[in-house]
C-alpha cells in the first residue's frame, strides 16, 4: 500500500493515518504537543512558527467542531487560514477534486487539512501532490470516511499519557460501534504501537469487526465483563443515523446494554479515566453522572487536542520533503 | 435575579444587559470608546490590546450585520476571531448548548460574543462559566430575543453624548414597536441611568408595554404630540414579520401613522438628531428625505458602534475575575 | 460614460474594467505583480503593505474560487479580511445595496471586492462612494454579470507577457462562448491596449457578438482555421447552464466542434501556450491531454493571479483620491 507519510529522511511528510507510524514519530508529536499545552495558558497564546504560511481547511464533509479545532490551532501558530466548505456535489468526480487541489497548490498553499466522507481521499491528495513534486505541501487527515482520524487518535494518546504516564502496563477498553468508527481504528493502531499490553473492544457483536482479534484485541459483547479492571475507558459516539438502523435497537435499548453508568464505571479500576471524542449523546452511550464526574477527562481531551494539532502542523511545516 | 456582570471588585466581567449597570461603568465604556474612535481614522487601524486572544462569535441566530461589527472590532484589537454560525436545530436542548460552551472553553476561549433568539441565553452561558470557575472567559450579549442588545444601547448613548454633550437636560423619544424591541429596552435603561429627565415612547397603543410608565417613561400613541420639542429621536426598525400580523396595519398605513417625515421632524427641536439602529425600512418607519437629511446621525452611529464594541471587548479582556 | 477608475492625478482609484485603462497603468500593475510573484516563493509569504486595512469581500454571487484568491491576496498583504456572502434576495433593491455600502463604509472599510450577477454593480458602488466624498475607499470588480472581470484579464496579460515577453507581434485566439464571457471582454480590451496586432475570436456564429469586428477582432466559426499559426490560445469555460440551452448543441457535440484536442493544438505555432480561466470542463471545451500537456499554462495562471490581485490591491491601498 502506498504510504507517503514519511519522506526519505524518515520525517513526517503528511499525517494520514496512525497505522504504520513509527513509535519515535508518535512520541515526537506527543512531546511537541506538551510544549504547546503551556502556551495555551499564556496571556498571548500565539507563536510565530507558521507565520505567512497558508493553511486550507478543505472540508468536503461538514464538521464545525473539527474545523474549529484546526482553525484555532492554525491561528495560534500565526498561520493564515482559509476555510473552504466544499459541497460534495461539486466534487463528485475524482478528477475535479484533483483539479481543485492543483489550483490551491498553484496559489502556494502550504498545508491542506482534509475532511472527507470517502475513505482514502486524503491519501489520494497526498499521492497526487507527491507525484507532481509538490514536496512542500503537507496534508493532514481530519477524518476520512470510516478509515482514520489520526489527530483524534493522537490526542487520545496524549490524554492517556498525561494521566497514566506509562503505556506499558495498561488495560484500555473501547466501547461502542467499533465497526463504523474511525476513532476506534486510529486508537487501536496507536495503542498497539505505544505498547499497551491489553486492548479491549466492547460492543454489540454485530458492531465488532472480525479482524480485530488478529490485531491482539480482546472482544466483549458484555460490557460488564469488558470493563472489569480497566485503566482507561474510551467511549465512542453513537452516530444518530445508526440508531434507527437494522444493526441496533433503540437509543434507550442501547443505553441499557452499553451505556456507561456509574455502576458500570465502578467495575473498572478506581482510578480509571473516561474518555469520549465528543460530541456526547448523554443518556445514549454515556450517563450524565459519568460525563460530568470526577473520572471523566473529556474536556481535557479537547484542550490537549488543540496542542496536538499545533504539534502536528508545526512539525509538518518544518519538514521539507 | 442573577446578575454576573460585575466581579467582586466591581469590574465588568460580562456585558449582558444595560439594566443594573452602574453609571461609572457606562461612562468608563463611553470614555474608552472615545479613544478608539480616533484609531479608526488612522492609516493602521489596529492596536495589539487583544493579540493572541481567541474570540468566538457564537451566532445561534443569523445576523450578518452584527456579526460583522464584532468581527471588525475584534480584528482591530488584533484578536483571533472564530465565527460559528450554529443552526438552532443542533442546540435545541439547553444541555447541548452548554456542552458546546464547555468544549469551546476547553479550547481556551477568551470571549464569547453570543447572539441568540431566546432571551436569557447569554446569561445562562455566563452563569455556567462562573459556576465552573472559568473566571477569564467573558461573555458579550450581541442580542438575545426581545430582552437586550446592550452594545446597541451603548452606541446609542455614545452618539447622543457626542452630539448633545450632556444628558441632564434632554428629551429623548423612541418611536415604533417598543413592545418587541430589545433596542428600546436597552436604550431606556441606559438613558435612565445616565440621567435623561424625559424619555418618551411613541407607538401604536398595542405596541407600548404596560410597565414603562412605572419607569418614568411618557407614552404617546400620537406621534405628532410625542415629537414636540424633543432633542433626540430614536426610530426603531419595524420587523417584517410584524407587518402582516394582527398587531399592525399594512406598511403603508404604518408609515402614514408613525413614519418619520420631514414635516414631523419639524415638530422636534431645530437641532434634534435622528437615530436608527439599522437596517432601515425606507418608506415604512422613516422617509428617505429624513434618513439622508442633515439631522440624521445614522451612519455615525455605525462608526461609533465599532469603537464601542472595541471598548467593551478590551475592557473585558483586561478584567481578571 | 462615467468612469471613476482614475483619480484627478491619473492614478488608479478603483479597478472596475480594463476598458479605457491606459497602457502605463496596465504595465504598472503587471510590473508590480512581478515583484509579488517572488514573495509567494518565500518561507514567509507576507508583506505588511496593507496591515490594519479592512478589506470586505462582498460576494452577491457565490464564487468560492474567486473569493479564495482575493482572500489569500489580502492576507499575504497583511490586511484584515471580512467575507460577506450576501444573498441576492436581501439586496434586490438598488437602494438597500447602497445602504449596505454606506454602513460598511461607516465601519471604515478600506476596500470592497465586489462580485455581482448584475453588470454595473461595482460601478454603481464606486460612483456612490465618490459622490459621498469617500475618497479613501477603493472598489475592485471581481466579476459583474457579463460585463467585466478585470483581474482575470490582468492575470491573463501577465501570463502572456511572462511566456511571450512582447505583445507587439502576437496572434492571440480566444475560443468559446465569447458572447456571454466577461473574461473574453476583459481580455480583448487588454490585448488591444497592449498592442497585440491580431486577436481572433473563435466560436459558434450564434456566440460571436456583432461588435467585435469594429474592434479589429477577426471572427472564426471554424476552429481549425482560427487556430492556424497562433501564439496564444485562451479557452473559455462553457457555462453549464448554456449547454442545455437553445444556443448550443450537447456537450459532446460542442467538444466535437470546438473542443481543444492535441490535433487542433498542432495547428497553432509549436511554442503556442494554452490558457483557461478555470474551472475546466475536461472533455467539453478542452481535452485532458491538452489540459495536462506541456503547452498548458493553466496552473501558472493561478499562481500569477494571486500576484496580480496583490498588485491591484496594494496599488489601490496606496492611492489617496
Amino acid at each position: 500500500m502506498f504510504n507517503p507519510q514519511l519522506n526519505k529522511n524518515g520525517e513526517l511528510q503528511h499525517l494520514l493515518t496512525i497505522e504504520g507510524l513509527p513509535k519515535p514519530i508518535l512520541n515526537h508529536i506527543l512531546d511537541t504537543a506538551s510544549s504547546f499545552v503551556s502556551i495555551s495558558d499564556r496571556e498571548v497564546k500565539k507563536v510565530p512558527l507558521m507565520r505567512g504560511k497558508s493553511v486550507f481547511n478543505l472540508f468536503f464533509e461538514n464538521s464545525t467542531r473539527t474545523r474549529t479545532t484546526f482553525e484555532i490551532a492554525s491561528k495560534r501558530l500565526s498561520a493564515d487560514v482559509i476555510n473552504l466548505n466544499i459541497a460534495a456535489s461539486s466534487t463528485t468526480k475524482g478528477e475535479s477534486l484533483l483539479d481543485t487541489i492543483d489550483n490551491l497548490a498553484a496559489m502556494h498553499a502550504d498545508m491542506f487539512v482534509v475532511r472527507h466522507s470517502q475513505s482514502g481521499a486524503p491519501f489520494l491528495i497526498a499521492k497526487h501532490l507527491d507525484d507532481h513534486g509538490q514536496k512542500d505541501i503537507h496534508v493532514v487527515n481530519a477524518g476520512d470516511g470510516r478509515h482514520a482520524h489520526p489527530t483524534q487518535g493522537l490526542l487520545d494518546m496524549y490524554t492517556i499519557r498525561h494521566y497514566k504516564k506509562d503505556f506499558s502496563n495498561l488495560t484500555v477498553a473501547i466501547v461502542g460501534d467499533i465497526l463504523h468508527s474511525r476513532v476506534a481504528r486510529s486508537d487501536i493502531h496507536a495503542l498497539t504501537t505505544l505498547g499497551v499490553p491489553e486492548i479491549r473492544a466492547i460492543g454489540p457483536a454485530t458492531l465488532l469487526p472480525g479482524g480485530l482479534e488478529q490485531m491482539g484485541v480482546r472482544l466483549f459483547s458484555n460490557i460488564d465483563e469488558g470493563l472489569k479492571g480497566v485503566d482507561v475507558i474510551i467511549m465512542l459516539r453513537l452516530q444518530n443515523e445508526r440508531m434507527s438502523g437494522a444493526l441496533l435497537p433503540s437509543a434507550q435499548e442501547y443505553f441499557k446494554s452499553y451505556g456507561l453508568t456509574p455502576e458500570r464505571l465502578a467495575l473498572a479500576k478506581p482510578d480509571a479515566i473516561v474518555m469520549h471524542p465528543g460530541p456526547m449523546n448523554r443518556g445514549v452511550e454515556i450517563d450524565s453522572a459519568v460525563a460530568d464526574g470526577a473520572q471523566a477527562v473529556i474536556l481535557p481531551q479537547v484542550t490537549f487536542g488543540i496542542a496536538v494539532r499545533m504539534a502536528v502542523m508545526s512539525i509538518l511545516a518544518g519538514t521539507h520533503g
